[in-house]
């Protein structure tokens, strides 16, 4: 069961929040990007970024001079899938379906080796899984240069819209269409990096991945 | 030009930045959703919501009993698209091809009814160009209900990453696959809402969506 503190509450649109573990981590787990909210001088910053997650944690990176790694408090994680455009009856009842997690808490900053490693893991196989078998892996200056944060999963929301517009009882008369425009991430053909010097087939892991 | 505040100027990756305005248009434009930051209670809350663009004002919505418009102080609104995961000889150089944008400043409440009801119309038409015209449009009440708020495009940053990874120099002679994974976002053909009462054909401006 995910947490239900004032913020996770969700206030409004109630019918929307989940509370089941499972749709938390299976959104995270397709997600590509998320969102990273932190509070920098008194004021908000909202950072893309890639994640990883293992088990109840999200693990996040950058380099060791970024100000936004640097943050002391709270953060605020946000990944949000499209799903699609719900078009009503009336302009007010526009929407999207989606799904979207809010992941709230204080990072820790990963200090142990063998955690830093995994999470690193974490966050490039999200990205491209298979990768980081197939690649070189870090050396001891990159695991030096770069800051691994690990955010608790234990404060979290799921937010899902699914289905048709709900529209005001009284407009499903107006000789207006509605419905759906479904919105989808794909994935397309790999584009080799010209600069390979060797032969090389497009390996399986990233085939696999191509959107059929 | 945009401007080069400290927090804009990303004083890491600079080869990244852009600084033409009309890029920040394009990027704003092409977007579905933006991700919107602020500090409430002194902790961020990063939040998916629509938006609209008029010249150099974003627009954002909401109702108004909810609690991350009724923010005082700044926001951070973040607008990314996704065009390809970099897939590297190693796996530190893996990235995020991508165009993403950060507006900063502090939201007006608009209170003016023509521009509130031109900001409402660019927030529906970004999300569906076209559908503004073609729903039934706010009345009193709805109106009543919505808050309405205007964030300059002033204090702005675009970040761009393109094309193939960029190894160590060391690196290129490994018998490592490397390429970029290209990824899109596409509008599939609608669903017609099964409550329509009406023999209503799929719209054009709809049909026109969708991905060829």
């Amino acid at each position: 069961m995910l947490s239900t503190t004032e913020r996770t509450r969700l206030n409004r649109a109630k019918h929307k929040t989940r509370t089941d573990r499972a749709e938390l981590y299976d959104l995270l787990d397709e997600g590509l990007v998320c969102h990273m909210g932190v509070v920098v001088d008194g004021a908000p910053r909202v950072v893309p970024t890639g994640y990883g997650r293992i088990d109840d944690t999200l693990y996040l990176h950058g380099s060791t001079g970024a100000r936004s790694l640097r943050t002391e408090g709270e953060m605020c994680v946000t990944v949000t899938l499209l799903d699609g455009i719900v078009l009503a009856r009336s302009g007010f009842h526009h929407s999207v379906n989606h799904r979207s997690a809010m992941v709230f808490g204080t990072p820790r900053v990963v200090t142990d080796e063998r955690e830093r490693w995994d999470g690193l893991r974490a966050i490039t196989e999200q990205l491209a899984p298979g990768r980081w078998d197939a690649a070189r892996q870090p050396d001891a200056k990159e695991l030096a240069a770069t800051r691994v944060l690990a955010l608790s999963l234990e404060e979290a929301s799921v937010k899902v819209r699914t289905g048709p517009p709900g529209d005001d009882e009284e407009d499903y008369a107006l000789p207006i269409w509605a419905g759906v425009q479904p919105v989808r991430t794909v994935f397309d053909p790999p584009v080799t990096d010209p600069a390979l010097v060797h032969d090389l087939p497009v390996p399986e892991h990233v085939l696999a991945r191509v959107t059929r």
